[in-house]
């Protein structure tokens, strides 16, 4: 399944300038996968390429790709490529990084099948049927579950699966799409009180995206669960602390989630991953997977390791012409599961994963205080400082939260994820209309 | 939105005999919608009268319904239909009654539209986008948090709000298709155990199907939520305890659910409800809703009397030709939050809702010993002992699990929700292949 082939080959540059550019998010490398319109038209997929979009309908039409994989992935959703697994993507990847090579006679053809990211709406890559949220992160969870009454701060089962709920699918929105301050309810003194959330947070996260599907009542063993991941990109699961801590007892995070989840638009594929991939962690002192959760092949390369961050534009560093703060640096390396551990894990009971879920790996938090990935964490010691003066708790209206990441391996040609940005609205007036 | 016509009219009757038992759960009366197809053609919409089913898109073809209503629920799922509201409901189900009345010359074309349901295949009613899981029965709760070390045995929030989470969309069943025990991860000494669940169980519900959408950032207040209410049915929210008790803390319910949930095929519309209708039941010493969870229509008319019932039809009952045991009985009245509370409290946040969502009531217990709706509850006091005298605590395989429900109402023709059932098949070897 992980195989270097020439589309990883660090020699192989792209015709299109902008992919050359040393810190390019996407490199002939990369190739990630999205969905785009331009001008109200008609949604399909496309690769990012340095600046540009590779249009893959035009690409189609124009016979500079070929066969069931490209026509699956010029459609109006992912979710069609997503159902052929792996093999596909490879095949689709494979015609496009030589397409898109330098000596490619593509080239002459530049015009018919390119545009500008700049001119592009993206939309979400696949249509969503499920979504589910895991917890991976042994420091998030530490820290969190340090500051309530709890004996022991990680919850009993941490170590021996990767802790995961159903979250809400319809309220998923692509990067760009604005954050509507949510009104819920909480406890507050001896009474209950109803309201805008005041402790809006961030919480950033890897996204999954899968390939691939299991009948009910079918398992995924750990030797198919790479064969399902069909791609990454990041994940906002913007969080109402205040309401999450009053409905959660006993099923867990319910309003203070479906609220909205951002996601970047451009999915980098398993392939384009395949140089970054690591040995899975094992926390010191946690006791091995039991056997079905464990493998190998997850031991050797299970793991990932993607640098990730978050910047925080606030309307008066806009209004003051200056730049983003960063809150958070972190790398998905220190994760406690693997993204095939939380595939076999979701279907142990046989759950059926359709094409085009998605996962959330969880908060990425790291051991270190520049690592912690949500507010909630960062301000247990006290509240953030930013460059110019401002503070802040929690997000407030007309907040901007911007998350990049970047996957970087000796000898391999590093590639990024874009964005995945989105600013706050103000909550509706209740009651609604 | 709540008013009785002629379609409720108890002097009303079908020209077909069937529905003219006394016993029948579809009387003319009732008039559910589903989705059916017979010898594997195209699924299509229809309505269940006595014990046979009219075929939506033959009536649609003979010119004996018309209009945009009728063409929605003709088609392959009911989210057409869903998505246009109540009164598209409305409108359908006069035409559907006046065409069904005796009197009406549709009878001759009778064997035209009419096909008996013991000959055809249901479907689920909906593409189920999202299903949420409540939990608002006060003495379910009760039981099961009387068990735990806790100090009160209810939620914090249970008398604040409506307590819910996500549940899973793609293991939604219909009625008749079985249940693949899971395998399932738990504690059990000082280890962690793998392997079937050793607690398999039944947890009684209404299912609610939604009707219309509000935008992702829009709330639904009280004064709209009883037109999201498309219908109802039974819904059993299947439950491995063993692996619920390990996975839960502290983000709730995960594959302990999503191993499979069963649903009725026929939706009761919120029309075919309305004589059912009965105050919003408060606890004693329950605080009253806050405002926004709070109406004058939903005190009075809010709550939904429908008595419930569990049978189990065991292989030993099967081979010596006896029939089922009756494992609960109670009644949907008993709750303590009404339909209309779950969506405006779903939407709060601004959720967006979709057509053809799926709500579970959570477990219909009430305060009686035969009211408890899930063995977790009954074995509480030991283990259930059966009339041919089998004894169980949980589910075995082979077991056939059936739901029923019917609605009364002094001076209205009762109503029946017809079976949610399903048997259990063994769990799949691991490793899976």
């Amino acid at each position: 399944m992980n195989v270097l082939d020439s589309t990883h080959d660090p020699e192989r540059r792209a015709w299109v300038p902008s992919a050359q550019a040393p810190d390019s998010d996407f490199p002939i490398q990369n190739l990630p996968l999205g969905v785009f319109s331009r001008g109200g038209d008609t949604p399909r997929g496309g690769v990012a390429i340095g600046d540009q979009v590779l249009d893959l309908r035009a690409a189609l039409e124009a016979g500079l790709i070929r066969g069931e994989a490209a026509e699956a992935a010029a459609g109006p959703t992912l979710n069609r490529l997503m159902a052929m697994g792996r093999p596909a993507s490879r095949d689709l990847r494979q015609q496009v990084s030589d397409l898109l090579a330098e000596g490619s006679d593509a080239r002459a053809r530049a015009d018919d099948i390119l545009i500008p990211i700049s001119g592009v709406q993206m939309h979400l890559p696949s249509a969503i049927a499920n979504f589910s949220d895991f917890m991976v992160s042994r420091d998030h969870s530490w820290r969190l579950g340090a500051t309530k009454d709890a004996i022991a701060p990680l919850p009993p089962a941490f170590d021996s699966i990767p802790i995961a709920y159903h979250s809400r699918a319809s309220s998923v929105r692509v990067s760009g799409e604005p954050v509507v301050r949510p009104n819920g309810q909480w406890k507050r003194g001896d009474g209950v009180h109803f309201g805008p959330t005041e402790a809006l947070d961030y919480e950033l996260e890897l996204a999954i995206w899968l390939a691939g599907e299991n009948p009910l009542g079918t398992p995924v063993p750990m030797s198919q669960a790479p064969g399902r991941l069909f791609g990454y990109g990041l994940l906002n699961d913007w969080s109402a602390r205040d309401v999450q801590r009053w409905e959660m007892p006993p099923l867990g995070p319910f309003l203070s989630k479906s609220l909205s989840t951002s996601v970047s638009p451009w999915i980098v594929t398993a392939e384009a991953m395949i140089p970054f991939a690591i040995p899975a962690r094992r926390a010191e002192g946690a006791p091995p997977p039991l056997p079905y959760l464990d493998s190998a092949e997850n031991r050797a390369r299970g793991g990932l390791s993607i640098a990730l961050e978050v910047w925080l534009l606030t309307p008066r560093m806009k209004a003051e012409g200056g730049g983003p703060a960063r809150l958070t640096a972190t790398d998905f390396a220190t994760m406690a599961w693997t993204p095939a551990q939380m595939v076999t894990h979701h279907a142990t009971n046989g759950c059926n994963l359709l094409p085009g879920d998605l996962l959330g790996s969880g908060t990425c938090s790291g051991p270190t205080d520049e690592s912690r990935a949500c507010m909630a964490e960062i301000i247990l010691t006290g509240p953030i400082m930013l460059p110019n003066g401002e503070t802040r708790r929690f997000l407030e209206d007309g907040d901007e939260v911007i998350f990049r990441g970047r996957a970087h391996a000796p000898g391999a040609v590093s590639i990024g994820f874009g964005e995945c940005r989105a600013s706050i609205l103000p909550a509706p007036p209740w009651p609604a209309a």
